[in-house]
């Protein structure tokens, strides 16, 4: 076929295109159904993907969006199977960087033996399943070693915990034993389905060259994939100390967070060339880097191309999905055979050991049950089988295959959830003895005021950093922030005035030393704070006539607000008459708290801000949105001003407390306005409400 | 050529890592020799490159690392120029984004009258160059209106003033009438240069349809590619608002940030579709959004792309390079010709006008030197030149015009530095009458204190937020923060105690209003904490025995620095005594401010934790490293601890004020060894220093 190389560049960008917004559209419903936004991108592929919308002819696109005629990378054009292979090794990189390898080995023996128990009871339930149904698909299939059947062995291994994580999270189960269990089994799972994966690629490999293998063979092959994964792994974990410190030489940040992408696309492709998958490579760096103290930083930097790449990946997947194949008898019998199997392999894989580990039957349940969820990684392996050939020379898996996958992929992840609610909704504890697992504690000290809360905490990370923490704010939105340091991590989340730190027993000592230390040294500093207050170089210097001058000045302002001869003879009367008067905007919902914030403010500091002018304002709970109130006594009062002039014009604003909104833009709006002679006259000479208007509304002009 | 899949992707992986990798030391080289990285991306690109070590075969890559057969794409495979192609459309998106459209507005005369000076001269002169050099490298060329004539033109308009940015603000040139000019200037340089090539492209179109085509016609088809262009961009400015409400729709930073770029890659699409580069529908994407108040925040999520994708850019277009035709006489001379125009053209172009606008001869130099690099924009041009093909069915840019090209951007990069230096030493204003260009204030306040300027600096930001700016924190390390709504812009650097605060004038008062109202805020809360001061739940919660003992408790301790019988019998003397053991361990550099530090933190709160220890503790300038001394006395003395008993065993920690280091790391473990029983009695009873160490370094197994 002949193609011109800037329309396959202008199809791909449309195609770029049409997926971000697709997966970001279907990630949202997905999410908002409650099943992880994965699945979402994963329909979104299909929806788009060339066996659906996307096949559609249209002017411009006469195979559809995403339809191509005869791509080496089978439903989508090579360039962007490109960019999906690419993301499966970010996405990969990330899965090993965010694999807590302290928590692997502290749960070596539990989470080691219910992790091999769900992947050795899944692979072998897997494989004979396929034995059972390939036939019903029509695919050949020589026995438990041949190719497809292992490779429905290995998919059905890995699971995906992300969604059991969240549902853990949710119901505060994340520190008890059954929730400590999943966790560190799953990590188990994830490098054992990453080896198994290994072995067959290895097998794929040797199959690939032809010739009848015997099974010794085939075992030697298989144990040299393993013994490459296993050298590169244990090596990359001995020199991750000297990968970090060598991609740090690439600069900042950014550099060198890319620069260790770098480093597993490099041993992704050496992984390739060894005939072992790309993303075990990918997988193995990340996992080496994970007990570095610039993971975080890492994992942060790359964060922007995870989103931008990874969502890609699952579209991608999705469109290799036929829909017309989908929901025929054959694939929906066998999907539901292959996901029913996928379930009770990890419940007796997982449940059972936890079973002989001291858990009773309820806890063996939900440890079964939090395993249930598959996902990635499937998805990643069943694309690999779609693109590698087997000794027949067609796809090792073929499109009704890869459907049925699909759905086990599907199900699996919808019915976990529920099961895991299920299994936690029954009272009672989950182990047969009082165990306590929880190794790390929380110190939670309520400062009783949001400002001070926030200083010790601005503080308490600076001094982290200075005892070379890396630091990184995990969740701007819910106050999260992350220190780690060789095996010290340190969380720390603010909520209004209450700060909480959670930290391992041991480093305990330390953070409450590093606090207490914080506070030392913020009274001493704070003492001197004291003495810049009388500052005159601030003072009332933000009432100029050089002002940016909004129409916010007039637009928030109504007629009914202002008064051309105010009563009040006092400050306190002028601030009741004032408050009085905002109440005709609808806005005061307090009344008495309106007046006392504004008069907590004046006592502060005055609001006189000379030329004759006062600006009583606050931030308070007694209104519900921004509202100002002008009020003209032309015979003046002492407000107190520094000046030592009557004030004659007063401006009220008060605005919403706990909301955001423009208080001191329009303070300086109202304050440039007035600082105007022409302005600051014509007002003085208003008889009516409109005629201040009038004199506002010409200062914006 | 019949393809693998795999072999591709596998390919590619190795050619991604070897580009990461690449980019970044010769970006890194270029930067040390004072050149633009992106001169050392490009330089990259062509060493690593086909043409160079790229094309040399080794086991596995028969065709070497880059080379590539028959290519669709030139020079390297189409799935890596599909990645370059990206990476166009992000950059220029960036581009965009980064436009200061209201300085564009604002400069409208000046600035539009010599850029676009600048651009017509540039373009009218290269074109005319090329009627000259094209015969001389053997290519036709039919007049002014030859495709090839029209690309040499359009190429040589396009400014890169990044260089000339950084030399101005090296020499605090930036907020001078010249400075401030080139600025304005260039930004009309590059929507001028994106409209010649809308334009262009057009003409480029026409000629692909075959036959000849009289002039009218294609002045007809280029108003058109100029419509397009025009509607597209008002367009999009006047909606740029629903945009940005549209992508806030796709949820966090991120996601809406990806969904801002996936509209830069509907609209490059469109035009692609409508024959015009698919680089001017990102770039004025990007422009349309700069308005808005999320540009910041995308410029800030997709910097990670940015890095990732952008020296992508540079290297591929570095790869399209044949070396072996570079240094042949023809392309030198060639390439010097069109250097020495395109440095002329923008001399006359831009320096000529500014003559005209009340700058002296001075001040046209600068200003026509500082339009002097090209870059970026001349390289994508030129690669689109590369792919497309004109009416002869031969690439517009042949390989030996496109070596022309990027000698010219080289040159021009490399000597517009040394130019500009040198009119800028000539001592002199550059214009003819004393104008205030100047719109920013400065307004500079010295806290005094680091905390404190931190603490004012973090509630005002948190004030900016709270009135709806956003708020990005531009460079970490140099605690620069920017904050935008609609049109305010306030740049807030914090320098040590110094906080300094830019804005325009007309939002000076409301920068200093926010201010004030902070400084008042904060003497409020900070009342509260001196009431915290004494909770004994924190008090001395640091010594447990269950803290983390670290090899780290005696690493950094010197037997010399140890005493088991301490002279002194006060608080002073013992001080004082231990701080001078501390003088043997070297890292001592100022006696009396070490015991002056200590004293101070003994006073704000005494150091004796109970259980008989003390640890008198601070950062001080008085040492050079962490160090630390113990003294034991056995009678032991009254320290002020909360248990009331004597002191008996003394740890001196003194670390560095100015330098990172683990001090209260070290002490939580020496706390957490003296907090065991056994530790505390075995040191009590110890009669020497070896004794002591022996203990610790128990506790530590």
């Amino acid at each position: 076929m002949e193609e011109n190389i800037t329309e396959v560049i202008t199809n791909l960008v449309f195609q770029m295109a049409v997926i971000i917004f697709a997966v970001r559209v279907f990630g949202k419903l997905a999410a908002k159904v409650g099943i992880p936004s994965v699945l979402g991108e994963l329909i979104a592929g299909i929806v788009i993907g060339p066996f659906a919308l996307g096949g559609i002819p249209f002017p411009g696109f006469p195979h559809g969006l995403f339809g191509v005629e005869n791509s080496i990378a089978g439903a989508v054009s090579p360039e962007l199977y490109a960019f999906g292979q690419i993301a499966s090794i970010i996405l990969l990189f990330s899965s090993g960087l965010e694999t807590d390898l302290s928590l692997f080995l502290k749960y070596s023996v539990s989470g080691g033996i219910i992790g091999l128990g769900g992947v050795v009871v899944s692979f072998i339930f897997g494989d004979i399943c396929a034995l059972w149904i390939l036939p019903m698909l029509g695919a050949d299939c020589s026995g438990f070693m041949d190719i497809k059947c292992l490779f429905f062995g290995i998919m059905s291994t890995a699971t995906s915990v992300g969604i059991t994580a969240r549902i853990l999270s949710d119901k505060k189960k994340m520190d008890s034993p059954e929730g400590v269990t999943i966790l560190a089994s799953a990590v188990f799972d994830d490098v054992l389905g990453i080896v198994l994966l290994a072995i067959v690629m290895g097998i794929v490999a040797a199959l690939g060259t032809g010739g009848t293998l015997s099974g010794g063979k085939i075992g030697l092959i298989a144990l040299k994939a393993f013994g490459v994964w296993l050298v590169a792994t244990v090596v990359f974990i001995a020199i991750s100390k000297k990968i970090a410190k060598f991609v740090r030489l690439f600069g900042g940040t950014y550099d060198f967070s890319i620069a260790a992408l770098g480093v597993a696309f490099l041993l992704a492709g050496f992984f390739e060339k060894q005939s072992i998958a790309m993303i075990i490579g990918a997988y193995t760096t990340g996992l080496a880097l994970s007990g570095t103290d610039i993971a975080p930083v890492i994992e942060e930097r790359i964060h922007g191309l995870y989103k931008f790449f990874v969502p890609l990946f699952f579209a991608v997947t999705g469109m290799s999905v036929d829909v017309s194949h989908l929901f025929t008898r054959d694939v929906l019998v066998c999907g539901g055979i292959y996901t029913v199997v996928a379930v009770v392999s990890k419940l007796i894989g997982c449940g059972g050991p936890a079973l002989a580990l001291g858990f009773n039957i309820k806890g063996g349940f939900r440890i079964g049950a939090g395993m249930i969820p598959r996902g990635e990684v499937a998805l990643i392996i069943a694309g690999i089988g779609l693109a590698a050939k087997g000794p027949d020379g067609l796809p090792i898996i073929g499109p009704e295959l890869f459907n049925v996958v699909i759905l086990m992929t599907l199900v699996t992840t919808l019915i976990a959830p529920p099961i895991l609610n299920i299994s936690l909704s029954i009272k009672g504890r989950g182990t047969k003895k009082e165990v306590s697992l929880s190794e790390s504690q929380q110190f939670i000290w309520d400062f009783k005021d949001f400002e001070i809360a926030r200083l010790v905490l601005d503080s308490f990370i600076r001094d982290l950093r200075a005892e070379s923490f890396y630091v990184q704010t995990m969740n701007m939105d819910e106050g999260l922030t992350h220190a780690r340091k060789e095996n010290i991590s340190i969380s720390i989340q603010q909520d209004g005035s209450v700060l909480t730190i959670e930290a391992a027993q041991a480093d305990m000592g330390f953070v409450k030393g590093e606090i207490y230390e914080v506070m030392l040294r913020l009274n001493k500093s704070l003492a001197t704070l004291g003495s810049l207050r009388n500052t005159d170089k601030l003072q009332y210097g933000f009432a100029s006539p050089e002002n940016r001058v909004e129409k916010l000045a007039y637009k928030i302002l109504d007629e009914k607000c202002i008064s051309c001869s105010l009563k009040g003879n006092t400050k306190q009367e002028i601030i009741e008459e004032l408050s009085a008067m905002l109440s005709n905007s609808g806005c005061v919902t307090d009344g008495k708290l309106l007046v006392a914030d504004m008069k907590a403010r004046d006592e502060a500091m005055s609001t006189g801000i000379g030329k004759g002018i006062a600006i009583p304002h606050a931030r308070t709970d007694g209104v519900s949105e921004i509202c100002v109130a002008i009020g003209i006594k032309k015979d003046g009062i002492d407000f107190g001003s520094l000046d030592g002039l009557p004030s004659r014009i007063f401006v009220m604003i008060a605005s919403p407390a706990s909301k955001s909104g423009p208080q001191m833009r329009v303070m300086a709006a109202l304050t440039g306005a007035l600082s105007k002679d022409d302005v600051r006259s014509g007002i003085l000479a208003a008889e009516t409400p409109a005629q201040v208007m009038e004199q506002l509304k010409g200062a914006c002009r």
